[in-house]
């Protein structure tokens, strides 16, 4: 592409340089690293109450910079033997494998999802995603922008 | 995985052969059948009241299947020199692209997009998906379940 076929500069007008202090409701474009990193986009640590998980990297795509949306869009990345709490909460999920393979526990049931393998878990419905492979486990996980916190359960109840 | 060893039926088990049938809210696994195709997804058409469009196929990933989820999930692809409307509307989009590369309009910029770059538009932004390349340009695309209906744009408004 070439810049300057586009000079005149309007509020929808995409800096790349600049997605970190990004206005709300304004374009922007996360240029893809490399390896599932984003430009303008940090890791975050991903903890709950319980501390019952392990070896889980958040980065957040759309929904921590004023983003308008009713949803929110996070990449997770769960190195080899980490896993997510097992929980549940009225907010439903949607994953989607995009890196390695992992698997996924709903309710009794446990599946294993590679890349693309798109997952709908309800509300209230007892989920984890675990990675036992040798490869990182990368998903991209949507949400309603307004949610409940999650509660931790215990394995009997699983 | 080996299925004994999840014998009991609960509401949250997928059943991936009943995926097309599923009940609202149930949990549904869409197994990723290869070349962004998934079991009990179809293809739609995509259409506007002006054809202005072509070249462009949707699967409707969430969201056309009772789920209570504020957000719906689409996988779209655009074929060599297909394109989508030029329009405009109230509600937001996030875009990933997925598979091959394309071109995003969004205002007056241009600007390439490939595999996970993430592009957010916020309301009111006239925006146009084009492919130009040899190869199909796939792309994940986020919507708020309650949105309006997109308002075609003639391309002096661009």
């Amino acid at each position: 592409m070439k810049k300057q076929r586009f000079t005149e500069k309007i509020s929808c007008e995409i800096d790349r340089k600049k997605t970190k202090s990004i206005k709300p409701d304004r374009c922007a474009l996360y240029k893809h690293k490399g390896d599932f990193r984003w430009r303008g986009i940090k890791d975050e640590t991903y903890k709950t109450e319980g501390n019952e998980w392990k070896n889980i990297i958040r980065r957040v795509l759309i929904g921590s910079r004023g983003e308008s949306t009713k949803f929110h869009v996070r990449y997770f990345e769960i190195t080899p033997n980490g896993y997510s709490s097992l929980e549940r909460h009225r907010h439903e999920h949607v994953v989607i494998c995009v890196k390695g393979k992992g698997i996924v526990r709903t309710g009794k049931a446990k599946h294993k999802m590679e890349f693309m393998d798109t997952l709908y878990i309800p509300p209230n419905t007892v989920h984890q995603l675990i990675n036992p492979f040798k490869e990182p486990f990368g998903f991209l996980c949507m949400v309603n922008s307004r949610r409940d916190k999650p509660k931790l359960v215990k394995e009997p109840e699983r």
